[in-house]
């Protein structure tokens, strides 16, 4: 049987993936700091005998008794909010995380899959962005303190398979939402639903003409499922995201109909480093993997409102 | 007086500072893992009794008694031959040697100096560089395991600079030369010279059209020098190297003619990833420092090719 470890498997995307892997039939060891992850989004899979819940920060070293069949790494601060609260923290769990997730997977001769992002692609100056694309990163700027760490992480991956075969894959991530987003981590999506179903106005910073592409979790997860069971060694990294994309300005007035909210639209000073513009190109998945995300984002957003509701435990 | 850390301090750029340190009147502890540093480097030191000398990998966690005044990182594997080798040191160098390196100054209340590098800047697509310039690495090429984690090194001290107030010096350093190059350690320089002094073809890769700009130790460690000591807290990088740029064919002939050398020249296929062009823009170093290189490659390249000589023991 897979037995998989998910480090940050109590974050939004790490909780997904744990649900997917024991839907699967797999034992789940999930690891989460709790920094960022929240107990909550698996505590519905504590009672499974095939998932073991461990309050380990994984930028110290682990060890794992028995044997793993693949060693995934989601475990980071994600949101600019986070990064910006605990930068030490996200640069350790991109550096010192890595290595020690490297060196367990290479111990129990177990597939390593990194959770990468667009971030590495920082402000980009192609579009869309392809795996080939090197990327446009302020390395002293604020959101260095993520977008480098994920790229020395990327680096690290890379050194481990080429110097010790290891078996990698590198997933890198473009923005993605549904249920299990953190209210208040700062991201357009989370902090446009709550405002608006608070009746408050909508934060729009600059003047909302730049884009995003947001990815439904449920296509997101399907990606990396189908990325990690691959027969196959190396594939350098791969771009998991949806392509459909939308200025900010529009996303905020698709919220306010999902929510049926009557809030305004307010307009705050861009912040420094912000990406202007930022869209997969996601030939390789398809190609690879025979992927591409099937759920819009008119239903995604439905979906995802109706989680903050019962969050902010707001009647239907 | 001032009592420095030197990390790294018995290779090339770092034996030359413990010199400059001491000659100052400092007090200095070098420390070195000697994986790519030769002790020979700092032996002339051991008998002066302000000075100290650690094996000690930084990646590990270190304890230092007393106080320290400046803590400067300079350990890493830095030519591509050393980090071809020592892939995942290199990685842990730029991380965990940073991190370790920077939490000693936080306890310290030291001055931080980080070398980083112009690789940095990649292949890069703007010619001179300066310091705004963000970069064009290849996040999972052969050489990432040094230019991201020194990406990474950079990112992380302005994050202790931002939350922990540390006083820090991020110096990009270009490509420097002068004794203490080792022989065989894969840069063009040491290269060319033992070949020629070996009367065996060198050899030059692609078609030599490609660019460097050679700094001479002394100029470089005044530059590091005049960093360290400046006051005021902030800067950002600074970029030292010597601007006089030459493409690689031309100081394979220089080097022929400072070696009297009969040999001839052979060409080979280019490496991956192997910048183009690299050539600073000094204007910030030269405004914030007072300083430029003031030794040309002719006078360079003649005392560097005494001390290959003695190195080699071949005769004057």
């Amino acid at each position: 049987m897979a037995t998989v470890l998910v480090a940050g498997g109590a974050g939004f995307l790490g909780s997904h993936m744990c649900d997917r892997l024991i839907s699967e039939g797999c034992r789940v060891i999930c690891v989460d700091s709790l920094i960022t992850g929240r107990r909550e989004n698996v505590s519905h899979l504590l009672d499974d005998e095939r998932f073991t819940f461990l309050t380990h920060d994984v930028a110290e070293p682990l060890q794992v008794e028995g044997q793993l069949t693949h060693v995934l790494h989601f475990a980071s601060p994600a949101s600019p909010n986070d990064y910006a609260r605990y930068p030490i923290e996200t640069m350790k769990a991109g550096a010192f995380g890595t290595y020690n997730l490297l060196e367990l997977a290479r111990e129990k001769r177990a597939v390593f899959l990194v959770a990468s992002t667009s971030e590495v692609y920082g402000d980009p100056e192609i579009h869309p962005q392809t795996e080939e694309y090197w990327g446009h990163v302020n390395p002293v700027g604020l959101r260095s303190v993520y977008d480098e760490a994920k790229r020395y992480a990327e680096a690290l991956t890379m050194a481990y398979h080429r110097k010790h075969r290891l078996t990698i894959r590198i997933a890198r991530i473009f923005n993605t939402y549904g249920p299990r987003m953190r209210i208040g981590d700062g991201r357009a999506l989370p902090t446009f639903i709550t405002q608006a179903l608070q009746a408050k106005p909508l934060s729009v910073y600059g003047n909302g003409t730049q884009t995003r592409s947001f990815c439904y979790v449920d296509d997101m997860i399907e990606g990396l499922y189908r990325f990690l069971v691959r027969e196959g060694r190396e594939t350098g990294p791969v771009n998991l995201g949806n392509p459909d994309e939308v200025c900010i300005l529009d996303v905020a007035r698709e919220v306010l109909r999902a929510t049926n909210s009557g809030s305004r639209i307010e307009f705050h000073p861009l912040p420094l480093d912000d990406p202007r513009t930022r869209q997969p190109d996601i030939g390789k998945a398809k190609q690879l993997l025979g992927w591409g995300p099937r759920i819009d984002r008119q239903q995604g957003l439905l979906k995802t409102v109706d989680w903050f509701k019962q969050m902010l435990e707001i009647g239907p």
